[in-house]
């Protein structure tokens, strides 16, 4: 089933214990698309500059990434440094160079309009919801946010949470929007701003669903190798919709399943630098990991 | 089947967000007792001192925890005073009062000398060891420990570790230990330090199995209850080791089964302060929550 995303594109910059990467393939959108297309077709939606190569457009195209929402504007691509250490639980943020992502007016093109279910990347909660209202068809918006939007455009991400069906956000931000600590009280918090399921991602420790039902958590897949985590929770949210999109089935055991999908394909990005593993990765590796995934969690 | 625990018997008092309370019955023993007479019965080696009163006494054997091991000595039980904030993962300790703990000796009586499974609760490794010498007749040993000891004691520590048949620690403690920061890496690592099985606790996160084969996660059970974490840790390694113990089964399967009983009887511990709702609880509610959890995370 058509599966939308709209976010950022970027050169990213990384360092971690395990190594480094200049200029790789990056942004919330690039990770999401990857992840998805590994379970369904994928409308891409975002904004690069005249530097960015044909080769990166070529490899979206190989994944069934449908570029044709991609605006290629006058400058330079965004650019993302970022280094880790430690237990490479948070990434630190040596430098960000907006670039044309700064001006970045989202817009669904005419043969998006039949896409059914849209996932709208971390972004200023007023450009989301500007994509929301262009998204009339869609059965199903699920939006991503971050801690500095929950801070400086609180009331505005607070409207656009009204207007979208899930939310995808990390525990730190679950906790600062509702100045809850336990996250199982986030997440029902949050509901009560309108979504009808929260996901809340922990990272190495896996997410939590929320639902006016219950509360579901999904440990996190436990790879020995962790090389960089950039991405990761844009692949989570990407594997969570692919999924979604392909069983076309937003049961809470669909929602689950499309968890367990995300938390796969997340332990594969965290595997490689950038985008280096995902892009490798074919369904049939997902399905086996999922498999083993289910058996592990089986009691 | 015959579970020994040997560890603390305390006096805590403790505040959280949600309320305080002064000179509760604690102590990992106590925590450990309780949780795991939810599954099997217990014996219980520590000490007290004369201050201890006859109701925890039969609190204890109302539970079906055989305190024969138990010395009551002169001088003052060991007083703990802690305080935690915010998501509640890590305590203050405010004070600490070691008292007849200070000298304990602990010894095995003789009633308990065919005790199949042994717990050495956190302690000196030194005296976790001498214990361990005791339990000739033991077919499964399982130690915890402290950051405390991983500084202070590391090579008396190590001697243990080659000593017992598993290690139930937190995943700061795994960390520490072995110096590598992926928890899988840690848990291989410490295998090689001599156990077969590394249990890594990760509070409200919930814990990994980690075996010569394969790593599983268990994710925390979801509560939305948490007023005192106090005691959730040495619950889970009595869920943990009673399942064991009850089900007299150390396969994979089993030790899954047995982390997910540990899992389910902290998150009762959780639920209230002290030990008041371990010591409600009743094997029946555990069962049901062990339902409703491998329901929640059957993919």
């Amino acid at each position: 089933m058509s599966l939308l995303v709209v976010g950022s594109i970027a050169f990213d910059s990384i360092e971690t214990p395990y190594g480094s990467v200049e200029n790789a393939l990056g942004g919330s959108a690039t990770y999401f698309s990857l992840a998805a297309s590994l379970l369904t077709d994928v409308r891409l939606v975002g904004v690069v500059g005249e530097d960015f190569p044909d080769e990166f457009l070529r490899m979206f195209e190989a994944h069934d990434v449908d570029t044709r929402g991609l605006q290629v504007t006058a400058g330079k691509t965004f650019r993302w440094t970022g280094a880790y250490a430690g237990d490479m639980n948070e990434a630190e943020t040596l430098a960000v160079e907006l670039n044309v992502f700064g001006e970045f007016d989202p817009h669904i093109p005419e043969e998006y309009a039949d896409s059914r279910f849209v996932f709208l990347a971390n972004g200023s909660p007023s450009i989301q919801r500007a994509v929301r209202e262009q998204a009339e068809n869609a059965e199903l918006v699920v939006c991503d946010t971050m801690n500095y939007w929950i801070e400086t455009a609180n009331d505005e991400l607070k409207r656009l949470l009204g207007e979208v069906q899930g939310v995808v956000l990390n525990d730190q931000e679950a906790r600062l929007l509702t100045g809850r600590d336990v996250l199982v009280d986030s997440g029902k918090d949050i509901m009560d701003m309108g979504p009808e399921f929260v996901v809340i991602k922990k990272g190495e420790h896996g997410a939590i669903l929320c639902s006016h039902e219950i509360c579901i958590p999904v440990p996190g897949y436990p790879t020995g190798v962790v090389r960089d985590p950039t991405g990761a929770g844009d692949s989570f949210a990407g594997g969570l919709m692919g999924a979604i999109a392909r069983a076309d089935d937003l049961s809470l055991a669909g929602l689950k399943r499309a968890l367990a999908y995300g938390t796969i394909i997340a332990s594969v990005t965290v595997e490689g630098f950038g985008t280096s593993t995902l892009e490798k990765a074919r369904t049939e590796d997902i399905e086996e990991r999922l498999e083993e995934f289910r058996e592990m969690l089986s009691l």
